[in-house]
């Protein structure tokens, strides 16, 4: 407890929740480091198909990088229009569910559940291999680190970050600066004439053709590319945070956002392309370019904690909205309800600690490398991102009202294409790692679904009906087992006392002179209780205890029996196999009978 | 239960327990089953100590064989006079804890539990070994042919053996006929000048030589030799069971069982010595002796079959010994009190089953090799005879009595002996296995005091003073915390209204909409009960109960507190990391508490 107060800060009172209303430029920081960190990676994950067929090929970035801005595009100018239908927040599951149907709610919410835990993997391993790119010493630590560096933003979200946006700010804002210096400097090395590929540092091996420049492999780069657009969505989620009007400022963040993920993704593409930088096992694309435009300075040390502050962020901001589409669920019974609970911090502790628990799982299983784990980031991204649009088309076509037919297009246009991303990305990437995800997707829509049938089950069993009246009294039968007469068994005569009902202490008559002397120690101690002795010709106490209540309950057969099981708490746990055998296996008989109730009156032992 | 029934059989009634009494030919075979066996590998350890010092150093086995019927003719005049002072039964426990104290009888009483541990095991894998030396292709699978058997004895010992003499009677005289038949056949050829010597089956390797002839080793051979004295004991528990006059019979019996056994073990050395057998590891020197003396016919086999049967024979007698040395512990609380707990087949059945696990256990870690065990068993029957002789030299000393120094004598005699002999043995195995023991003797003993100590605290805790009234009549107050109103809480209502004390039901107030409603259904079904809402500014259910159940016992010092828990009892078990989790936390933070009872209400779902 006193680990937790230190770690996780006092219990916070409902009314303390804060509702800062977010200023566009402060929304951006907040929303977008998803999205935006994603710039960290993505060309590099098109490199590494690229290469495959030869270091000629690797000209082929520069167009699948355009594509993938055009799909930015498309999913921009779709996501807007989601975010004026849906001012309180629309994610996947919201939009598929509630114009599609219930599966394709389910389907939304199994994918994004994968991706946030996927979203922390994946920006912790390559917040990591950011700063190990920087200090190549670090590298063979690299799993420890991404553990580390999970905790320290679990703890950080079960204190519960109060959405203030200034924190966030930094950070986002350090990165996109870094970012832009860097690409100015390499836009001026190219200006003035500089023989760029000069510059790229020595030790890049040599691409030795794996396979031919095929269609495949150029789809195959551009599903890595993808990765770029994860994270996109966030906003649409958080409309309401925005200051009014929410849904315009919302838009525009939007847009702004698209705007600056396009220039950095293709700014980065760009630079790699001219420097010839090849993706190294050791060092990050983007730290070998800040490398080549600044020399190894102090600029190019800015940039890698840059990369890797935003890194971190994007793992941060799942913890937002992993426990948040979990509660979602919880209250729609498709999650166990105590994911909706929220702790004393004003969060939803127990989904924060799933979710850490998962992402670690991930990384110690795929070893920290984000390599490994990007074949299985996006398809579940753009499954959602498909569900959304295809929910927005269904929308339109049911609700229409003004300019319909335009919106329609839009939507129209951003569900066939993210549905085409998904279908190209689950074809190459399948093998890979996708794989996974495919399968368990549909496990999880069980899971979800087994959960709630059961709630819906116990709702019919517990519900009341409207013309039934409360049951009339009954009658309540105590029965105190007894194998003798001690302080334990006083203490609990005592407590059975306080039931007006017939209270009868039990004894079974094992050993003969034992019963004698328990039936004279009863007539000073018994409080005038009556004391049943029961035959037992098998030995058996608990066998002719059971046949004695069976009796009970055969004799009023709307009456309840109450158990009173005078029971020795020892001091230590190990004591307890020196006691309460028999009431153990008491309780055990019991359990499952209908109107016997079982009455622990412990005595609490010192030594 | 039903295959418990199958393997165990139906309950036993009290007064079908049998006291057969034994006449002198079938408590010989009821009560030397273990003495007897141990022939069958006794001659074997000796010789596999002799052999380090080369072939020639074998002939030392005879005088030690000697040596060790002197120590048997010693033991049996010694144990003679315990019959007659114990006609009741004198386990060294109970001589020595009589005679000199709590420490020595502890002493004597873990020796012993180790023993029997160990007569199972070794006598198991000796009689597994007779099997494999006469089916060689079973040796691979000793470890697992172990373990069949003693889960073979541990089912027959559940079911509950009854002394039924003549079932014994089988395999004990068959064996002792069998060995003296081989013996005859052995003698027969040496008189009729056969050459025994190249009678030898092939196979035995040369002998070189490892260890010089010292007096350690001899000490050491002699040490495992006294391995054939094990079970000599066990009449003088039985004494009892004999046709009167009692202590007569038993004390006869004993005679004749050592004139039997003497003359196996002198036999059996004198014909491995004259066919010159060298111990093999995957052949008994019993095996080769018949082998030899028969030539592999019939009769060979049916030494085998006689050595195996008297072996588990053995290992069945520990079954009987150990369940009932354990439950006279437990009754001098020196054990769990379960220990003398009788099942319903009128067994210990918890002490056959811990005797089953341990020797399956002490197979498993010695991989079922009867060598690799022996150094760990005489050091504990040798302490235990040693502390029954000087018990019975401190007896002659106190009560004197008729020919009390003859007696002293006798007693001293043997007291001197075995305490010599548990020194040699202590000592020349220490290394090889004998350390276990001396360090688990001390444990062993800890933990019966610990248990001890703890009774003795318990007894003293809950005892009544005998000047000490009943108390008064004290207050109830019923709490019955509510989230909504369902058919599972108003079951817990209608259970509670049965006492006749002050109810309350108590509803934290987190929602207040939810609040409302609730408030609304408890006018309809709240059976007149008052319904008290508590504030919860952090929201903390939990919290705002247990302050509420706090300010209720300050209120009144004296009375109760009953918490009456409405709980959904699921129909699988899964589904119940989906159900009352705040139940349990609620009785988790109430279990301790004083003057507070939690009881439950279940309400039992059908799906």
């Amino acid at each position: 407890m006193l680990l937790k107060r230190l770690l996780v800060g006092l219990p916070l009172k409902t009314a303390q929740a804060v509702h800062e209303r977010l200023s566009k430029r402060l929304a951006l920081a907040v929303f977008s480091s998803d999205a935006l960190s994603s710039v960290a990676y993505a060309t590099e994950e098109i490199l590494l198909v690229l290469i495959l067929a030869g270091a000629a090929a690797v000209s082929w970035s520069i167009p699948i990088s355009l594509m993938i801005v055009l799909l930015l595009t498309i999913l921009t100018l779709s996501y807007q229009q989601i975010i004026y239908e849906y001012p309180l927040g629309g994610g996947a599951y919201i939009v598929a569910r509630s114009n599609i149907g219930e599966l394709s709610g389910l389907t939304a919410a199994a994918s994004l559940m994968i991706d946030y835990v996927l979203t922390v993997s994946v920006s912790v391993a390559a917040g990591i291999a950011a700063l190990t790119s920087a200090v190549p010493g670090l590298f063979a630590h690299r799993q420890a680190l991404c553990l580390a560096a999970i905790l320290l933003v679990l703890v950080v979200n079960l204190r519960g970050v109060r959405e203030s946006g200034r924190i966030f700010a930094v950070p986002t804002y350090f990165f996109i600066s870094m970012i832009l210096v860097m690409l100015a400097a390499g836009s001026f090395q190219i200006l003035t004439g500089q023989p760029g590929r000069d510059l790229v540092p020595s030790g890049n091996r040599p691409a030795p053709v794996v396979e031919g420049l095929t269609l495949f492999l150029l789809l195959r780069a551009f599903s890595s590319g993808c990765t770029a657009l994860t994270g996109v969505e966030v906003i649409s989620n958080g409309v309401s945070a925005f200051k009014p009007p929410e849904p315009r400022n919302a838009s525009l963040t939007m847009a702004g956002m698209a705007v600056i993920l396009g220039t950095l993704f293709i700014g980065i593409s760009a630079l790699a392309y001219h420097y010839g930088v090849l993706p190294r096992e050791d060092e990050t694309v983007v730290s070998q370019i800040a490398r080549t435009a600044f020399g190894g300075g102090p600029l190019y040390y800015l940039v890698q904690v840059a990369t890797m502050l935003i890194l971190i962020l994007a793992a941060n901001s799942a913890f937002a909205g992993f426990p948040r589409l979990a509660s979602i669920l919880a209250r729609d019974s498709y999650m166990p309800h105590q994911m909706a609970m929220m702790g004393d911090r004003l969060v939803f502790s127990n989904g924060v600690m799933i979710l850490g628990a998962f992402s670690c799982l991930l990384i110690v299983l795929f070893d920290g490398d984000t390599h490994a784990l990007i074949p299985l980031y996006a398809v579940g991204v753009f499954l959602s991102f498909t569900l959304s649009q295809a929910g927005m088309v269904r929308r339109w076509l049911a609700k229409k009202g003004p300019h319909w037919r335009k919106k329609l297009i839009v939507n129209g246009v951003g569900a066939v294409t993210t549905g085409l991303a998904t279908l190209i990305i689950a074809t190459t990437k399948f093998v890979h790692g996708a794989w996974i995800v495919i399968v368990l997707i549909p496990l999880i829509i069980m899971w979800f679904r087994a959960i709630h049938a059961h709630y819906v089950a116990v709702a019919e069993q517990i519900a009341l009906e409207r013309d039934h009246r409360p049951p009339p009294p009954r009658r309540n039968t105590v029965v105190i087992p007894i194998s003798g007469v001690n302080r334990a068994v006083v203490r609990a005569v005592d407590y059975a006392r306080t039931h007006s009902s017939d209270i009868r202490a039990v004894l079974v008559n094992v050993e003969k002179e034992e019963t004698a002397l328990t039936e004279i120690k009863w007539a000073q101690w018994g409080c005038g209780v009556h004391l049943v002795v029961l035959p037992s010709p098998y030995r058996s106490v608990l066998g002719s205890l059971l046949d004695y209540i069976e009796e009970l309950l055969k004799k009023d057969p709307d009456g309840w029996v109450t158990v009173v099981i005078p029971e020795i708490l020892p001091a230590r746990w190990w004591q307890n196999i020196l006691h309460n055998q028999r009431a153990l296996m008491l309780k055990a008989a019991l359990l499952f009978k209908e109107r016997v109730i079982l009455t622990d009156v412990p005595f609490h032992l010192e030594r």
